[in-house]
């Protein structure tokens, strides 16, 4: 640590000279995907399985094994040119994951019994090859980094706004992991700590009140309380799929308690972003996510807004608001840099 | 970046093997104060002088200048031994700040014409050493990281809560700056949307409620609103000296107004916690600032509990969240370390 560290030149030097493909793997509560990515960020020979979440974590392992093995065999099977050679496998897992010991901790989508799975040696063990094992959020972070939204960026902040809300923290061209790894958790960030609980036991975070499963309870809420009549009707059509994208769409449709709940969500975003700016005087945040995409500039607009009127000023003037760009192969791809990082040091 | 760039050995390597003493200035609101500082953390030759603030720009850098001045005049009058030769100059000074260029950008408490004014260059134009120069929190970070509470951890926080509320960020080693150098601005962590208005704009953020102008804002309040018969009387008695230490003193008399005051910002500053480690999981978090000293574990103990019933699982069973250590010695102690870092790398 030193005054003036700020090391000029390339940022994440060592994914350009990989000296071979990856096999990427996708860890997700709803699918697994896998591919063999290239340096040059090309994926080749897609799988996609669903999650057996439900049949437990050998399952689960066990899916993740056969997805990888399907994957290089038909990599195996193909003539190749100079990324003949397999180096190593990248895993994008939900959190909490330990990174340093490539295990996965408790994640909340994965079953009840998925806790403390060494996934890594698992998978090393079935498949011959050093592996390397992030955090979802993370690892998205290196693709975008690399590939994406936030090329050539040495400070930047990556904020996924889906079902839950997750982020990760680049400073100085290094990844924000904390001794535990547990860094980045943006989506508890403190918005309104009279407002709702949070999933993780807190009051009144980012999560609680913009993820998508914030705005559903929300728009059940409305529903049931007889304060909105189509989201009402909503939530009796759509049963347990009844979520954010029927707000967002009663929203659309004039409904004002559905646009007082999506507002409420896009100033719980906007307000956290100024924080963030002060916070980390980034030069991008790299917005990610279904529901942020679904939005698109209605959700980046008011914090693109805020930040401008809100947050200090010379850290206002440098930071861009941007959505991310790698969009479902952001695992993928950042797996790539993961495995890269991993070898290279 | 990498995966595993977690690099082990000595944190602040620099600052044990600087080649000779450094010339240290803590400019504050009120006091400018210098002092000889030897690589092993004594402080010798030091001076205080009031900051002139209300006579100008001028006065204040001719202040900073002459107090530097004579503090190495007595220095050289002084027979020296190993440490007989002075390499360079620290400063620690109000933010915001551009430490790259060594330029006070415009700090609310030196005086409304304190604008853009490069003190590095003015310093190291009279005096002819080398000059670093960075915000105060970040400063204290240092000295609190090699001298103080932080000694050995790699990953932690500093936050000072005085009459504003500041911090700084260490991670893996290093201090998180930005690329504006404004990083760790933890005083504007949100924490009520619908909260106070903060000084710098915003809305509801930590130093709008915790802070010590917060306090005695909301303690003038109580007073004018009739709440308090006994903080009406302070207000009286003591005028514009009126602060948070009246407010705290009321607690312990047993008024109820004030203890929902000091609650309130007890409340604030633990619920901050929590967002603290779960977006940095950090070894430590160190607390310094007059106000939280003298609050002492009244301050710490709701901060703890929260976190450990609240944050993380992983993240809340690593932190330890303790006093800063070098108290009034923190800007001083922590200009050895930012110019041994300049000048080591």
């Amino acid at each position: 640590m030193t005054a003036d560290d700020r090391t000029p030149g390339p940022v994440w030097p060592t994914v350009a000279s990989l000296p071979g493909a990856v096999l990427a793997l996708d860890l997700g509560g709803t699918q697994i995907r896998a591919a063999v990515a290239l340096a040059d960020g090309t994926l080749r020979h897609r799988t996609a399985v669903r999650t057996p979440s439900s049949d437990g974590p050998d399952a689960v392992v066990g899916a993740c094994i056969r997805a990888l093995e399907d994957v290089r065999r038909s990599f195996e099977a193909t003539p190749t040119g100079a990324n003949g050679r397999l180096i190593g496998i990248g895993i994008s897992s939900p959190g909490p994951v330990d990174p340093f010991r490539g295990v996965v901790v408790d994640p909340p989508n994965l079953g009840p019994d998925f806790r403390d799975v060494p996934l890594a040696a698992h998978i090393d063990g079935a498949l011959g090859l050093p592996v390397a094992l992030d955090r979802d959020t993370q690892v998205a972070a290196m693709g975008e980094g690399v590939f994406g939204a936030a090329r050539g960026a040495r400070d930047f902040v990556y904020v996924t706004v889906s079902t839950g809300i997750g982020g990760a923290i680049v400073a100085d061209g290094r990844l924000l992991r904390g001794p535990d790894g547990g860094a980045g958790e943006l989506g508890h960030l403190l918005v309104d700590r009279s407002g709702p609980a949070c999933g993780c036991g807190g009051v009144g975070h980012l999560e609680a009140i913009a993820s998508g499963s914030a705005i559903a309870r929300a728009g059940r809420a409305a529903a049931a309380s007889g304060e909105s009549a189509l989201l009402a009707r909503l939530v009796a059509a759509e049963g347990p799929g009844f979520g954010a994208p029927h707000v967002a769409a009663a929203e659309d449709a004039g409904d004002p308690a559905a646009s007082r709940i999506m507002d409420d969500a896009r100033d719980a975003f906007a307000s956290s972003c100024i924080a963030i700016v002060d916070v980390f005087n980034p030069e991008l945040i790299v917005v990610g996510g279904s529901l942020a995409r679904g939005q698109g500039e209605r959700w980046l607009g008011p914090a693109r807004d805020a930040v401008s009127r809100r947050a200090f000023r010379l850290a206002a003037r440098r930071v861009r608001v941007v959505p991310s760009q790698l969009g479902d192969d952001v695992g993928l791809l950042g797996a790539i840099v993961l495995v890269g990082s991993r070898a290279g040091g």
